[in-house]
């Protein structure tokens, strides 16, 4: 076990170093780094309310932020030399600051502390992050409208308990992720409110002697608003486990959305083709094109409910305020958004290049008896009771299974056997079209239905 | 392996009855009868809306709700006789219905599927249960208010990593509390918006051909809008999920508030007493007095984060539209809102009743070099850097552990070995009060905060 | 709030009486009385052993026994009246027994409390469920080996990322099933061993001051091993988790399982056929079959995931010893068991009844190009590098996606413009039969090394 | 959307290259370089085996085993150009083993395939790690019996629902965390006999036309048994699941030990002292001494338990065989692997190190009435039913709460207004020294039953 000297920041009340084992399990700087623009945005709004509430001067003031600016350029030029021993971005930074501008740079920490630092630097990452998954989203929704309208009459079956169910169009099916992705959009605006409101000025955990003016840098930073209690501004991390949650639906959609392009491009269903440069071949067998991408993303739908598992987890009976737990809050956040984002991008990227194989689609739709449910409703309308319909139905179908014919397949004497209440005007039912067109109301599966969803959802797309 | 007879309302495409062991296995009724007050009611719409489109004539509707009133006493006078083998809670209604009022009630089901209903009843019940739990987080934050306000200057240590850190006052630990339920109180109104969208008219998946209107049923029912897409609408179960997450949150809050009322009810701490009646005892160890109430909540976050985890779990991966799966969302869900709904409650009741220990609190923020802070700003305000005034204060610390004395403990003589720059003002800076006090700015710790906390906290709550 | 009297067992240092909904709320009868069984059971080993400590008289220990044999026919008998204010299972037992016996039932506690008590009882009850549910396992594997036999000859397409990989047989298959299952098996075995250990005779928590021989209880309930620390006696629930977690294994399993299942009814695979008894209809689309067993299964994988992530979070920072959230074992590891147990047998029943469609599958093998593999390595075998041979039969195959046809339907002509090294005898090795016999190791998919590994799974199932 | 040239490796069906994004989206040569170890480990046994099978000649073999040996020193000396085209480990080093000695290299992927290579890599990788957790768990151990011996007879109070219980020692509840690691060893022994069977052979998921030897890699990889079937030996993923299981348990325990180091270092508690070198102290607060590492490990916990919830979601539902999806099983095995393995070794680094202060600890077991029950089996003793006992002795300790007194502060003439059977020897039983030494029997906190735990603790470890 060796040991390295004594951390400069508060090494008074020590009599020993920490050991270097330790040293390097809890420091983050090798992951909070990421957090470094975000750092110093805020201590650059800190020193400038220092500044008006009296406690630096404008020289000060401007000596803090020109050293901060240059320090930005360092890190982006690759040129910062992160130090393991100065534990997090934050005294990396301070450091770093004071090499550079002189004692001037340990007044910068005045009035705060790293517990509301650190509160305030993710919740400020996470706001630019979350826009940025709002603009994937968006782009991948426009996808889908446009894919939609331009198949708003291509029929293929639809599936409850994954047989085949009634007709319905590729359009319409396209529209229900599109209102799925509307509510993650929805969603993470609704956790942005709470994301985006301001922890500085909570300092350790009871605020600050210092006069500081918290409006100031609430302004500065564009927060909706400041924190109410210093107690929990340090210790919250609802933010995190919110945004997890609501990266966790949305993966689910992705997996739901994945799921199906998986099945559709198998061999046996065959309704939809993937661009090759969405696929990957094998090394061992040379026919193979796999829709890697979406089975990626399926897979990827249990890290991010990992996550959330894990922040929960990381809270849960946690005392107040602030306890070095915490810090394990980056990692999963992290993951969790670049997953999101990066699983959104490419299917935004993919689903405009999606080709049904709509003959295919048109065949299994014909397939499968999916006009069953418009034969008992047909004779309903002749004045059955429609249990006693289904029942009838029912037989026929039957009869369908064991001698290999689709309703629409039989003659009119073999479907008269099951009821002589059926006569010439049911295989007008028992198209696909007629089916379809029938449905003929808001939500419903016809295609002048699915264009004025189509319509719907542009105008929600313009209003954002 | 025996069997039951063939189901009456799908038998007709089948050779043989379903197994009983799995007639039993698939069943829903044992627990979804629990929604028999909202199909109900979603069923009164629907027949009213029928009767408005024409579908049903004016004395079927009345034949209809008059029979499903009349089930409602039945089931809520304990002599409704609810039959496995007709599944679940819709068949169970609808037999019964038949059986009452004949031919008739076999109408009602005309332009709906269990898919679409199922999907409806739960929307109806989950938006009660919110409302109901949005009224016990008000009445706990009510009682945090008050006991906010009663407390505003006792004053208590402050904890980071549970080591003492500063001082606090009591009034305003608890109005930490307050924020966070401020915010699953957000969060559930806003996932209210979600529960509440319509996907009655789905039918089993594509919509349907009856001519209903769905804005008749979406108003009667006092939904805020009509879902978009059928497929989407008996497949969607975000609302359950989110629920589940806003519940998490509430539920990791109250179990770190829990584990502070085990702490502080330990001997140890002894910074608050429980009523008896909110305590049990032990069967063996008679002076045991232990605070249940708090320990069971605690535990009962797990519950809520399973359930969480289940229902993500249940929804990844599965293809549009309907699964059978899709059975396994109320069991998690309905668990989920009687834990919360329950822990909210036993804390609304005794929050009003903790009684703070103020000698044993104020003794303790006393110990622990709880204003060492105050010192090394006090420091600063004579003219050092922050960093050295830490560094000198963190060696009276360290003389203070060695001797057993705290800094206000501590002579004159024996502070100035670390700064001549210290005097006899110091004193003044090393009370509880001064360093209370002055953290006065909002969201801090002084008194004045608290107070003016309280007033925006009641102000909050009038608002809803 | 009104209030019930104070409980009788440990009322003396109380001065108010238990809130009544707080009684409820803390109260586990309603759960816990399932276990009634085992508790009796523990109860009678603890009163014998007491007696041969010399704690108890012959006559008191033939009291207790007697009474808690009727106490337990009462039970079974439904006459038993569960009481909410006596709390759990054990103090009603204990207090019916006083009732019946008099002063010595209130003896029956001696040198035990409640808190080892329960864990004896949770321990012996899962026992008693784990050995069930391997007779359940090991009734699925039979079926899977009875399955796998008769058709080891059965060609149907393997898949990777479900694209059509290489033919496989139906066997061998089935066997990747039984494999799963296997572990499943020993991993309980090995769960059980850790389950069938005594924390009886821990106590409160300390151990007691009675002469108690723990040999004696231990040898008596069949328990492998005394525990050997009270604190942890009491309070480790690893158990529960170590079953949840092997349970979520075989529960994931079983989703896997399900979701060929529910893929090969569909209209697009139609491999198999599923009788109609472990299917059920619609209320409304009158040809629906769907495959409800599987779909459920499937969808309960999630209940057991979270089950596991409850139980972890529950334990996660409980200080020692037993603390009132280990209340909260009880109703995840009910659940969990009842739903394993239940979904094994469900699948148990239906194995044995699938019926595979020999011809689809052969169809389906024979199209996808599934013997691309063969060609490569036949062409490795003229003597070409892999890696050549592996992009000659990518161009082929690019060939037959445009043209329509399979490998085997092109003609020598066609299949030359490839490769000259083509000839006559590729079309033997593009034959599925020739295909499947060639990969015959230890684990391929030859029929011959399908009979070996039945018959060593029915080796090891002869062996337990 | 740019482009990069179409992958070597399987190009030849493809009509277009990958998407640049998808390209790196899909690679995890980024993560899975980590197991170039074992990856090169694995063919240089598959090389060996080819020979003797005859599908090398030995030149070959030697030449692929003198290249890999090279390529292997290449990556520690830091000099390997990992390329993100190349997708992965294994085809990163296939490429450069050809390009370093041609043509040859190409034959070593004969008989297997990626998906099987990677299974294979994985498990030898895994076993490794388990071996050296193996290792932290028993230095662990060891520090904790060592330290169990020394304070055999420090007198501590025992906790149940954190409220002062009975007398323990200090060595005594240090074994109740010695038995946890015992069982997560037993755990972690058994999962590894599950990791270390060997799916080599199993080629892409049908096994390999090939003559391939399985016995002969399975021996020369140390392995312990051969897979007994292709498909799942591609596609099994439960031996990285089971571990994450096991290691949740092991970072439950530790978080379980954290919360008690946590508790035991603050003010309030003061049970013992951390040495510095395992703190780390605050940049604000000059007087803070934070238990970082208990801290962290128990945030810790957080991240293990989510990778388990992400990996069960992962296999949710996945049809066999291989799917990309599988992908995303390393990187959370990776991070549960080094989570565990450092948390362990910091406190096998930091167990030893813990001083007991041990007469805080005494005082506070003096208080809190932990003898009560001591009392109560004296009043047994003297011929009175358990039960009234308690109540008498319930009354004494209200009355000690009113009074400020424990039971030993008070006079028998106060004790007995309770009960007329308390004389003088009472005073003997309500020592703590009395209350210890009286639970003499195996698991007991007697000191000679610590001592014998001990003893046994060492003969386990010594039979590892």
């Amino acid at each position: 076990m060796s040991a390295e000297k004594t951390n400069q920041s508060w090494g008074g009340r020590f009599s020993e170093p920490v050991d270097a084992f330790v040293a390097r399990f809890t420091a983050s700087v090798d992951f909070d780094k990421r957090l470094y623009r975000h750092d110093i945005m805020g201590s650059i709004a800190h020193a400038s309310m220092l500044e008006q509430a009296g406690v630096l001067s404008a020289a000060e003031r401007d000596a803090i932020i020109d050293g901060l600016k240059q320090i930005q350029s360092e890190i982006e030029a690759g040129q910062f030399d992160w130090r393991v021993d100065l534990e997090d971005v934050h005294m990396n930074i301070e450091a770093r600051l004071t090499e550079r501008i002189g004692i001037t740079g340990k007044k910068l920490h005045t009035g705060r502390s790293r517990n509301d630092q650190v509160a305030t630097d993710i919740r400020l990452w996470l706001r630019d992050e979350i826009d940025t998954i709002l603009g994937e989203i968006t782009r991948l929704q426009q996808g889908l409208l446009e894919q939609a309208e331009r198949h708003a009459e291509v029929i293929m079956p639809g599936f409850t308990h994954l047989q085949t169910a009634q007709p319905v169009t590729f359009g319409h099916h396209l529209l229900a992720w599109f209102e799925m992705l509307a509510r993650d959009h929805e969603r993470l605006v609704d956790c942005r409110k709470r994301v985006n409101r301001m922890p500085l000025g909570s300092a350790a955990l009871a605020g600050t002697t210092y006069p500081i003016q918290r409006e100031i840098t609430c302004r500065l930073l564009g927060f909706e608003a400041v924190g109410g209690n210093s107690l929990d501004g340090v210790s919250d991390r609802d933010f995190a486990i919110e945004f997890c949650a609501a990266a966790s639906l949305a993966m689910m959609h992705l997996s739901r959305f994945s799921e199906e392009l998986v099945l559709w491009t198998s061999a046996q269903f065959n309704f939809i083709e993937l661009p090759d440069r969405f696929c990957t071949g094998s090394s061992i067998m040379p026919q193979k094109k796999n829709p890697d991408v979406p089975e990626l993303v399926r897979g990827k739908s249990g890290r991010v409910f990992g996550h959330l598992t894990g922040l929960l987890t990381l809270m849960k009976g946690q005392p107040l305020a602030y306890n070095k737990d915490n810090q394990e809050d980056k990692e999963p956040l992290f993951d969790a958004v670049d997953t999101l984002r990066d699983s959104l991008r490419a299917f935004a990227d993919m689903v405009p290049a999606i080709k049904p194989r709509v003959e295919a689609m048109r065949e299994a739709a014909r397939r499968g008896f999916s006009t069953a449910t418009d034969l008992a409703d047909y004779l309903v309308r002749k004045g059955l009771p429609f249990r006693d319909c289904h029942e009838i139905v029912g037989h026929a179908v039957k009869y369908g299974v064991e001698s290999g014919k689709d309703l629409a397949e039989m003659s009119l004497d073999e479907l008269r056997r099951f009821s002589d209440q059926i006569s010439e005007d049911v295989f007008a039912v028992l198209t696909l079209e007629g089916s379809v067109n029938a449905r003929d109301h808001v939500g419903g599966t016809a295609p002048a239905q699915v264009r004025a969803a189509v319509a719907r959802g542009r105008a929600l797309l313009a209003a954002r």
